[in-house]
């Protein structure tokens, strides 16, 4: 696993090294030697003697003692020399940027697995085969380029993706990001995304670690393993910011069920997600520039000013941040008037502040002191300043620099003239600073960021959920399929859900007298069948013995039917509930309103379980039909309490049930006594 | 209005012009001699002879004759310059750059009136004041920087504000956008946005001017005009994009009908945009971007092929290209295998088609054949080709180059190494290129940009409709304010819009015999008051004569209550049908289903009236709820073509009615016989 050697060699042999930089083996040389590698650099080429002013020993046999090799030779080569490196020279870490393994042929994997065994047996970690290879403050191990700029405040950047690593580089250069580290794991035969930020939370130290993570992810092969470290990393003052490509697959399962049929190979990820406190993005740019917003200063509320010389990018960025729910408050009263006196004349100060074109820098300075000292209702500022041309803007960002050090509120530059002020915002940029050349792409990764929760409490909400029933029910099922009723109605009252009376019988007789004892209206249903409102095996709203009797006669002759089911007709707003296994994500709930809700209008919310009763009420209150729960139209809403109860307690049976891999509980009827699952269908598969 | 001596002028004046390049006077005249200005440049400056080795007048009087003016000097001294050089020196088109004037001052605005008086008065054309002036092939009458490349095919850019207008062009620059004209109308005193406009399309010629038309618009001053010149451009083989500025103001009006709650004062916008077929957007990057595309060609479908050198982009693109309504289609079948044969094992080709890190430009030719003639099931490409650093990207770029110019199926470039492969890059949008560095951005783009209607017919749907009914109910109102039931009814009937039977009176006996008639259940609503249902006015589901005396008795007793109406109790789904008058852009008609749908989800559609059917059909099909007008559920769906009709009979008469200035049908319930309107409110103002 990760170990100092990987991080911090003080020795490296490049095997396959060589003079020609056009080849990966010359380049990854050359980055060493560019980077100012300060330890022992050894280069292992059977046919040269000299490498870039390098001794070139012609045998891995021959060199000394080394902490770290980095193979890049034809696959079928490395097995041999990770055994020599290994087991003779001590090399406890690998980095092998050669292709040709497991993602080519299942020969190459075989040899994959050769390697694996031999540096797992002396205990060496391993990066790769097939990646870019790994660079941070104290070496550039990689064959490509660009190389950011590094430093210790960079962001820390690990990718399933070399190439992609590289583009999203390459969008992180024009803004200045810099970098802590850079890590592409390839085949992630030893080392994954997940096992590179586990040692980074299992290592983590405030004082000298950098703060913020970037990953590009093609698959989470771990999802435990990720929300833990993730959550950790976050609760420890970090922040993370991650792609997951393949958003869309258009694949979908098969699935018998409402909720398998809403529920994508994506919800699981961003239940994941969200419930890691994760700040999901969808492109390269998206990613940098959220990268870009962590560099700044804690962002405290919600409240933006705007601070500009030119109104249109400040209107077109205020109307990005009203659309993700940030505000831009009226700046008014006297304070905005003894700011306004202080500009020139024409100038605005109700937010945006715009200074307007001939504003100087002094007057960029009075702006910026009173978002910071005067006004109570600002918890940042965007700065937007660009130039036509006249004058240089040295002074202006000058000014910026200063207020940034300075101020205690994150001020975000916006410095738009990136080709006719190309120098000025460079040596900005030098001075470590960030230049978001678009106000919107920052109005929205800003919104995007606020918007994204903190990471979920891991305690699971026990209360009122009787785990070792739970398990009891489960385990004496004795095949998969469909839970019978009454197994569906032992389990959900193992968790404490309340079910609507019901009586199951195939004789007329007991089921009218059941009716009668319950009073009419009772609604029937068949027994046996699974998709029963398909072939009229529900009845509602039936309100005399005679209608009974009719609809038992008519049912019982229905194909399958095994009895008939009595319940009475509850009255009140259809809820919905549900949930779905994904493979080692565990189940996604499902909530919303039922009926067309859920079938037509697709409004569910979900999360994945156990669920905290913070999740349970965003879960609830994202809801578009929400209104309807709180109470709308003069109509009383439901037990919102109660609604979140159930929802919580259900995710909490499910983490200890995992064989349940569908189930909806459709309708849950809100009556005015309280909450009822009306009918529940459980898939289970051991 | 705009003429020839504006766009082409044979002799400059330039007046303020200096020897100081820092300031907007000495700017000018260095960007016109830079910009190789070919006719006469005169410079008028009482303080110099020679200005930047230009003769320089010490007055007006002293110049020539002049077919242009463009004027760097205080306000308060443009009067009389203006006045000697229209009737003095012929000037017939004026550029003011000088601030000062009505965005300042009342003083100010007099000053313009002045000179708009004199302008206007000799027959010349004026651009500003208070811009940064106007550049194109001819010449570069502008103080700002950067100044863009121009070519004939370039993008034709309007824009309302200056500073914006330069920022825009600092983002289309890293792209390679080329422009072939730029204005900036400052405060449009004589020609605005939509003027410039107007001019394009009444002097179009499909020859040999740009068919790409861009525009930063901060108010529509005249939407009539902006909407049909700017439809007659796009039907002209035009394409327009924009940006309307301040997309979500706050500021909601005071609204007492439902559709005045949901309208926005951007609906309008939105609405006219849609109606005209112009590209709307939302950031200078977006713009840029949605402008790009306009110059590549054109787009026959929405299937996409994405060939690629890395997985991770062609991923993301993938991803986003489903969320905005395109196809990815899968590649297979003998073609695909074909296809997978001439590449480097480990290549795939199953869309996106990855040539691999490795693939060679051949490769890259021989994937971009393939989608050109041997895919049915491909209207476009997009090429992603970035580089690890190790090889220069000339080859890859040529061969691409030479695709883009010979294949008839458009191909977006992706370059995402912009540093890394920097030169390459900059050569190849030597050429004439356009590069889209984020693969997402331009995904999101073109699902814009093909999600976005044609020009709606301009026919009006007389059928149905009787206009002058309408126009004698509407001329004999006595008043502003609500209209009665009687006068609703008639209103409605003239545009055949089918009204729920109803009988009003304050007798009981002739109250009774109508329900009999009409027979129960039955429905009474008092008649008086505007808030009917707040003060318990209606009362539904009457059963019989009893319960109606009773309702009769209760209602009567009801503070400003005049008599009671009843109708027959229509079943069925509740519609929703309203309209909002827009100062100047006109009526917005809304549609949805009723109750929780247009008061908690919000689901409604909208559109500026007068509608067509097509611009109807698609307002109803982009409900949420549309699978319940379909049918959904084993429940009937409505009539959606009568729907259609009474939407569209509705807009028409709005059409030929300014004076309704908000109205609601709610509900239009949909019943077995057909739709009727239950309840309706009409408010107008005169």
């Amino acid at each position: 696993m990760v170990n100092r050697e990987l991080i911090c060699p003080q020795s490296i042999v490049v095997v396959g090294g060589s003079n020609n930089v056009h080849k990966p083996g010359g380049r990854l040389v050359r980055n060493l030697l560019d980077g100012k590698y300060k330890g022992s650099l050894y280069v292992v080429n059977a046919k040269e003697t000299d490498v870039q002013g390098l001794k070139s020993y012609h045998s891995v046999q021959d060199i000394p003692e080394t902490e770290m090799a980095i193979l890049s030779i034809p696959s079928k080569a490395c097995v041999e020399v990770v055994d020599v490196l290994a087991h003779q020279k001590n090399v406890k870490a690998f980095i092998i940027i050669s292709a040709g393994f497991g993602e080519e042929t299942k020969e190459g994997g075989q040899l994959e697995d050769q390697i694996l065994h031999t540096i797992n047996e002396v205990g060496a970690s391993l990066i790769g085969p097939n990646c870019i290879g790994l660079m941070n403050i104290h070496f550039h191990g990689v064959f490509t380029q660009p190389i950011p700029e590094f430093h210790p405040d960079g962001v820390d950047f690990i990718s399933s993706s070399g190439g992609t690593a590289l583009f999203i580089i390459e969008s992180a250069l024009s803004k200045g990001l810099r970098f802590s580290s850079v890590w592409s794991v390839g085949n992630s035969k030893q080392l994954g995304v997940e096992d590179i930020l586990e040692y980074m939370d299992r290592n983590f130290n405030a004082a000298t670690d950098s703060k913020i993570k970037m990953l590009y992810i093609e698959q989470i092969k771990d999802p435990d393993k990720l929300l833990y470290h993730a959550s950790s990393l976050i609760r420890k003052g970090c922040k993370i910011t991650a792609i997951k490509a393949g958003s869309t697959e258009s694949g979908k399962r098969a699935a018998s069920s409402h909720t398998g049929a809403i529920a994508s190979s994506d919800s699981a990820v961003e239940a994941l997600f969200r419930k890691a406190g994760i700040v999901r993005c969808y492109s390269r740019e998206e990613l940098t520039t959220v990268a870009s917003i962590f560099t700044l200063k804690e962002v405290k509320g919600k409240n933006c000013a705007i601070v500009t010389h030119a109104g249109g990018p400040a209107v077109m960025l205020a109307d990005a941040l009203s659309k993700g729910r940030l505000n831009v408050p009226d700046l008014n009263g006297p304070i905005a008037e003894e700011l306004k006196s202080k500009l020139y004349p024409g100038a605005a100060v109700g937010n945006p502040i715009d200074i307007i074109g001939t504003g100087t820098p002094e007057h960029l300075a009075t702006a910026i002191d009173y978002c910071e000292n005067r006004f109570d209702n600002i918890d940042l500022m965007m700065v937007i300043f660009g130039s036509p041309g006249l004058v240089k803007l040295y002074d202006a960002y000058e000014v910026l620099h200063k207020k940034m050090e300075e101020c205690r509120k994150p001020i975000f530059p916006v410095l738009p003239s990136i080709v006719t002020a190309g120098p000025e915002v460079q040596s900005f940029i030098k001075k470590g600073h960030i230049n978001f050349s678009d106000e919107v792409t920052l109005g929205t990764a800003l919104a995007r960021v606020l918007n994204t929760p903190k990471p979920a409490s891991t305690d699971i909400q026990l209360y009122g959920v009787d785990v070792p029933e739970v398990r009891r029910i489960i385990d004496r099922l004795p095949a998969d399929g469909y839970l019978s009723p009454e197994e569906t109605r032992l389990l959900l009252k193992a968790a404490n859900i309340p079910l609507v009376e019901e009586f199951t019988s195939s004789d007329k007789e007991e089921l009218l007298a059941f009716a009668r004892k319950i009073k009419y209206p009772v609604v029937a249903k068949v027994v046996g069948p699974v998709h029963k409102s398909d072939m009229g095996g529900v009845a509602l709203n039936i309100r005399c013995d005679e209608h009974l009797l009719f609809e038992y006669e008519r049912m019982m002759k229905l194909p399958g039917v095994t009895g008939i089911m009595v319940q009475p007709m509850l009255k009140g707003q259809e809820l919905f509930l549900g949930a779905t296994y994904e493979n080692k994500f565990g189940h996604i709930v499902f909530c919303g309103l039922g009926g067309i809700f859920v079938e037509v209008l697709k409004d569910v919310s979900y999360g994945l379980a156990p669920l905290s009763y913070d999740e349970t009420f965003s879960m609830i209150r994202s809801l578009r039909g929400y209104p309807i729960i709180k109470g709308t139209r003069g109509q009383k809403g439901i037990d919102e309490q109660q609604y979140a109860d159930l929802i919580v307690r259900l995710s909490t049976l499910l983490r200890f049930a995992n064989e349940i891999k569908e189930m909806d509980i459709n309708p849950l009827v809100a009556t005015e006594r309280g909450l009822f699952a009306v009918d529940a269908r459980i898939r289970i598969e051991k």
